[in-house]
């Protein structure tokens, strides 16, 4: 099959949140790849993004022996089918209404966590406060999926894991912009956030969480 | 396992393009099921809807031995891990990067076609016209994809021709709205949705065409 070998590259930006989910998830899954920087900050995309993705040219993109998947959960699907193992690490987890339940948060977290997200960062006055308390009640909502568990899906780092996790880089931006400690408002989510940073996996992708909210508000033209 | 057995119910509405996919899959598979018919030209939701995906309180819901699966993507996913057969009839093809492309188009029906779609039947004068356009461009891409296939992944019906054949009970609302012929513009697709018409399944779900443009005629607030 043209998936069983060939060389692996991921295209991505370090700031690059849906991006951070693949590279997470190749890690975990010990696949080595070739990091390839798109840098999102210039209008322009580059000639492989064109090529490979020609449909919407955005990022991530895994290359695999010289064919794209492109979006970052169909990335983890792929990666997670090609090289997650029965008996080893895997990403989803093996009963379907088990994975159907990991697959419904990461379209919340999509759908919803980040147009919010989007929405609390640009918008001013009344609609601010709207998104903030609505991204509140949804980071309460991936609280309750965790509940009482080690990681979303039970005691393995795993799909919904790596889907969620990227958007942590932006919680310390979420409370100097919104004035409320996370701490407070979700401690079992932040408990779950320091307990996927003690991973290699997310530890060497996550970015420095004072750069990625310099760069928000540079995006987002938000003055301080 | 919960998902090994148990009764099957479909809570969908006979015109809901999302929910039609779920019904032709279960069909395709041969799994029978119960249909409980939400009527989404109320504005309230059912009590069974509000219980069972309290977070959209969207329709399709595939219940599965009472347990929920929500929206219609992951419904497919499911209904093919759950029912599909390595010798038999399955939705996904086996090879993961053949799964990475139907899902990517999968993806771009809903994240594109969709949205041109309402934005076409809602808009007026220019911003219509280049609507109109645009879904003729997304309609053209899609008939590339199926090349000179059968269907849209190869010579078996399956997940992205499921995802795709429901927005065929638009076309002639397509047609009537915007004064093109898909004959003309697509004449290979237009075979395709033909071949799919003469399944059982497809048949058997996809409604009349002049009362699937009458209904969003009335959504659209659409008079001609």
């Amino acid at each position: 099959m043209a998936t069983a070998g060939g060389e692996v590259t991921c295209v991505d930006f370090w700031a690059n949140g849906f991006g951070m989910r693949a590279r997470i998830a190749l890690r975990e899954l010990g696949v080595a790849f070739r990091y390839v920087e798109e840098d999102l900050r210039s209008g322009d995309r580059s000639e492989l993004v064109r090529r490979m993705n020609p449909v919407h040219r955005s990022i991530p993109i895994l290359i695999h022996g010289g064919r794209p998947v492109c979006g970052s959960v169909n990335i983890l699907e792929y990666v997670d089918e090609t090289w997650g193992n029965d008996g080893g690490p895997r990403l989803l987890p093996r009963d379907p209404l088990q994975r159907a339940h990991a697959r419904f948060w990461a379209d919340f977290v999509d759908q919803k966590v980040f147009s919010t997200q989007t929405r609390f960062l640009k918008s001013k006055g009344a609609e601010k406060e709207a998104a903030k308390e609505e991204l509140l009640d949804q980071l309460r909502r991936l609280e309750e999926v965790l509940g009482d568990k080690t990681f979303l899906a039970g005691d393995e780092f795993g799909f919904l894991d790596a889907v969620l996790i990227p958007f942590s880089s932006m919680f310390h931006g979420y409370e100097q912009h919104g004035g409320f400690s996370l701490e407070t408002e979700c401690p079992s989510l932040m408990r779950w956030v320091r307990r996927c940073k003690e991973r290699d996996s997310v530890k060497s992708v996550l970015p420095d969480e004072d750069e990625m909210y310099e760069l928000h508000k540079k995006w987002y033209g938000i003055s301080e």
